[in-house]
């Protein structure tokens, strides 16, 4: 299949090199204009780990060149890039292609979905709740790809797609999918926002001062309490648009095999069996930087939507910003788009269905 | 003259036996029962560092004992213990005699003042912004007293008597006393509960975990960053009610003589100076237990009352209630005695004047 990965970070490239090995025809965008090293004059993008070897892809110049062609489109930036993504890729659409969103928060795939009915195309958008890899990069052509997750959450944009998306992604990626009823249940399962509230709020000093740290040795049992408390409020949310979604105490049961306890007895129990997994040695970590905004923030919106209140996700969402002198709130630059505040909850739930 | 110290913990202890130091006569009373050792039964009370020496101090047995004769009675338990020795004192008032909160925070003189206007009396209430001394418990009937403050802020009920409070104070404890013109100005004055808040806040793990830290060396440029947002949040509710209170800014090179920076260039410098003052190494720290309910939360009923948003006060009681598992509004049992819900602006000007 032609493959276009929009995103040339770590993620990106990973992708770019793992669907290359499954035999796709990759091309690579950079919207934000990284360098691409040799990669941009027709040299091999270099992997370790997960997908060794070299790797033949094609770079793509620009917005309309990268979608050119391509039967599969993947958004692999982060959050903070999704907007600008979006935008850009937009105008370049054609009925028979299909995007997807690595990873969605903050309801990209739905702004994403608002700008093909605007075309008047018909381009389905499949939304996964996170990455199918994890990965660093290791130079400007080249990237150690560390995860292949076994199986995944899938929504998309219409929600009647998903099963045709679980089975698209399948077939492409190689590991499992499961379906989920709407982008809202992706945007509710998605744990990382509330943990790494309480992990880096719990651990600040440690992240500032640069200190080597156990990122699941610094889930006490208080910040636990803490976890425990926000994921009340998540859940509660979910509730209240008729969704089911798995808790903080199940999460940990089932990611990690641990017993059955508080958030912080099972957190030190994963803290024993990985403490090579470090907590963020700077304040510039996506911890904070990508979930409070784009993670925490419309949370706090859509429990404003629903009426159900959300004081745990506001309190992190003004302590962090207070904490690095940033209005994360503005830093959100999809929410605004959607117009989520006219909205009314009937409209919400049809734009996400 | 005849003083009676309610509170037999450190503060309480070090204040009997720094009053005897002074030619005072002096009795002291455990409200919570707390054991004396020989005090009891006529032994002394060992002190050692600003006041060096044996004392020989009355223990009394109820509160009617403790009130019985005394010209001065100095109110030294913490804010979580005021609601319960204020309800075991009024009944004993008599006019003549002189009430000393030290410190208050939670309008608790106000609770005082309610009570003897209660009985028609005319006993003067005395509010300091903090103790005059520091000091450890070293046994039942022994206290390490560690330090003598040179200044503290004075307001009393009537406001009116201020000054009278003032020379009273300055001539019993030997300190010198700044008039404040209410009781108002004392609490929007008292720094602790947001320096506490982003001390606590975060270092938390640091103090779960039991660690050796630099409290000071905890005001990371981040936390002071907090601290500064908290500042803002004070003074916009101080000049709500017409007053100007002393900045974070101002306080850090009035107390410490540092040169004027960020909170956090500040603290660092404090903490090289000072690096034997350490954090908390337990989550039992009144940092959190009595500044949380005592400190932060009242200033949040003072913004409703006056309609001044403080969203960083608010997350502060929000976290650390999900962080303690504990409701710490709850805890105040001053505030639901005084109605401040109930009361307008002008009729709670009118109780604090």
């Amino acid at each position: 299949m032609k493959i276009t990965v929009l995103g040339a970070g770590a993620i990106g490239k990973a992708y770019a090199a793992y669907l290359s090995s499954r035999g796709h025809l990759v091309t690579i965008w950079s919207p934000s204009g990284r360098a691409l090293g040799r990669l941009s004059s027709g040299g091999v993008l270099s992997a370790t780990g997960i997908c060794e070897g070299e790797f033949q892809v094609t770079v793509a110049s620009d917005a309309a060149a990268a979608l050119a062609g391509a039967d599969l489109l993947v958004v692999a930036v982060p959050a903070n890039g999704h907007a600008t993504v979006i935008s850009a890729i937009a105008p370049h659409l054609k009925n028979g292609q299909t995007v997807i969103i690595s990873a969605e928060l903050s309801f990209s795939a739905v702004l994403m979905a608002q700008a093909i009915k605007a075309r008047g195309l018909d381009v389905p958008v499949i939304a996964w709740a996170t990455t199918v890899v994890t990965a660093k990069s290791s130079g400007a052509d080249s990237v150690a790809v560390s995860l292949l997750r076994k199986r995944l959450d899938v929504a998309s944009i219409p929600a009647g797609h998903v099963t045709a998306a679980a089975e698209l992604c399948a077939d492409v990626f190689g590991v499992a999918f499961d379906e989920k009823p709407s982008v809202m249940a992706t945007a509710l399962s998605n744990l990382n926002p509330p943990a790494h509230m309480a992990i880096a709020l719990c651990n600040f000093t440690r992240m500032e001062k640069g200190e080597d740290w156990s990122s699941y040795g610094g889930i006490t049992e208080g910040a636990g309490k803490l976890m425990e408390a926000l994921d009340e409020e998540r859940l509660a949310l979910a509730a209240s648009f008729g969704l089911s979604v798995r808790s903080v105490f199940d999460h940990y049961v089932h990611s990690f095999g641990v017993e059955r306890g508080s958030v912080g007895q099972m957190a030190q129990t994963v803290a024993a069996a990985r403490p090579h997994v470090k907590g963020p040695a700077t304040l510039d970590t996506r911890f904070v930087t990508e979930d409070v905004p784009f993670g925490l923030y419309p949370l706090v919106e859509l429990g404003r939507l629903a009426g159900v209140k959300m004081p745990l996700h506001e309190s992190g969402v003004e302590l962090f910003s207070a904490l690095y002198g940033r209005n994360f709130r503005a830093e959100n630059d999809i929410l605004p788009q959607l117009r989520l505040e006219e909205m009314s909850r009937a409209q919400l739930l049809d734009l996400v269905g």
